[in-house]
């Protein structure tokens, strides 16, 4: 926390109470077209297919954030991004989130609506015409975020990770790397004589105005080539959480494949191994011609001793616990 | 945290990393039959309906629940139980759940399994053949469970808080007041000579066999009882979650109209201003026969001075407001 940011100060949540908070966050969301809206025990949402995706996903304070490092607005931008980009990852189109938050009492109003104001932007940016539909507050000792996101498939099959045929096309859209490039900034740059993150190292740095920590801080994932794949025929897909090579594994082991990586100068260490960038991984039939920003990087392979290669060597496919890695920092 | 408890104990998540935890809460939760389970980037529902209905809800150490007072199995069954009430007041018939869980590393696993064999015995009781299709696994210095759940409306219109009429009759059902009556005796006698919650004060005192401290621990809102008044006809329908007064004040500002009680001895002060017993407050148009558990408590009058009122006054219609009044204490 630091007085940099405009959002903290002011009247806290604790002050002025539920309701007004309520109102304050609300109005401030992206609305979207739900059948019916916030304000009764449940929202309505519309499934024309018959079908809906869901996912959900927690942010919490310390783990996956902290506030030395990213802005309220920037919270509510990735809150709604790393959803939406697993909403896309099964081939749908988003048709709505709900997001349910819990804050400290201290914590000042206007941290709630820069974090509404950026998940409006989020959702502006990444799926037009989507809205949060509904939601929840509460308070705790520590900031927490659920958002819970729907899509619609429009008819067409959901693209799971395990459809993948060997001589398929192994490709991805979206950047690969800057996010993680960010966050090794901000671990480097942006903390203080002591290694504990700050905001005025991150400023004193430069590493504020650092185009790869705009991305770790409001990861751009490619939501419309989703369903673009579908139509386009995947036969497997998933959100690049994790990095490449982690997720290409989660790919592998799911179709019952290896999947060979091609000998890529692009594929450096970042792009196979640095998360968050939540690009779309996907294999397409041989001579699918690749839609909207899928660009090649591989082929699908009998299944052998290893999940990922490359140039006949095993790509380890490990990589971060939340429960076993997390070392507690908190700024 | 009390070693009576024998969750409280073995293995914690942090030595036991994410996957390992994952597989124990998975195979202890509910499946229920989605298109799609757990494992892919989404799930995937029917909504044989063309819409679905969604409401979310978290819970938190501290303001939600006390660990002295409530095993992990008992908070387990509770956030199901709330969400699937939200399901019932909507008329709809509840068809799937996702949970998202931030837990502190030096929480056993065994907690973690309670927990979900609580989330289990709850769905089982309440909303059998649901299940939980989906879910995220977190790590935070507060144990936090947001649970969001779903919805189909059978070709029924949504039962809304706006539809009550004049003359229409005001009911309930489930039992009013057991909740709060359990969680002042918590508060009581669950506590230690300083007031911290105690979990030995609460097996000395011999309200860990008090039916109406079982209540408070694990509700049993009416489920089926909500699809039923919307085929019976339902103007107007909420869950009670924080009591007669308070929701029906709710109800009555949102069909603008007032609400007045009959003059009824079993509508005493824990009946009309306790929380958490999740039963259903709805409206039915004059001369429709009360289906499942239904019970008239009054009538709806035109828009007057008042909410509420009883006998010619008014009946307080404010409550609780979790960012203003929550002490902070968190045992």
């Amino acid at each position: 926390m630091d007085a940099t940011y405009d959002a903290w100060a002011g009247p806290t949540v604790g002050q002025v109470g539920e309701l007004a908070v309520l109102e304050a966050v609300t109005r401030r969301l992206p609305a979207g077209s739900p059948l019916v809206g916030p304000g009764d025990d449940c929202a309505v949402v519309a499934a024309p297919d018959g079908r809906f995706v869901v996912t959900t996903d927690m942010m919490v304070h310390g783990p996956d954030f902290r506030w030395a490092w990213s802005s309220p607005a920037d919270v509510g931008w990735k809150a709604a991004a790393t959803n939406l980009s697993d909403v896309a990852a099964m081939g749908a189109v988003p048709s709505g989130l709900v997001v349910a938050l819990a804050a400290p009492q201290e914590t000042p109003v206007a941290v709630l609506e820069a974090f509404a104001e950026g998940v409006r932007a989020g959702v502006e940016a990444l799926a037009p015409g989507c809205g949060v539909v509904g939601g929840d507050l509460s308070t705790s000792a520590t900031f927490t975020v659920t958002v819970t996101a729907f899509g619609d498939l429009s008819g067409g099959a959901a693209v799971l990770r395990s459809g993948a045929s060997v001589g398929d096309v192994l490709a991805v859209s979206g950047a690969l790397g800057p996010a993680a490039r960010g966050l090794s900034r901000l671990f480097r740059d942006g903390v203080d004589a002591d290694g504990e993150p700050s905001r005025s190292a991150v400023v004193a740095s430069g590493a504020d105005t650092d185009p790869d920590v705009a991305r770790q801080r409001r990861p751009v994932p490619p939501i419309a080539d989703g369903p673009l794949a579908a139509t386009a025929g995947a036969t497997a897909m998933l959100d690049l959480s994790d990095g490449l090579a982690i997720d290409a594994g989660r790919l592998a082991r799911a179709s019952r494949v290896t999947l060979e990586l091609d000998d890529d100068e692009a594929l450096d260490a970042a792009a196979l191994h640095g998360g968050e960038d939540h690009g779309l991984l996907a294999t397409f039939p041989p001579g699918a011609v690749l839609p909207g920003g899928f660009r090649r990087v591989g082929v699908v392979r009998e299944r052998g001793e290893h999940d990922l290669v490359r140039g006949g060597s095993a790509v380890p496919t490990t990589g971060w616990d939340p429960y076993a890695d997390w070392d507690g920092a908190s700024g």
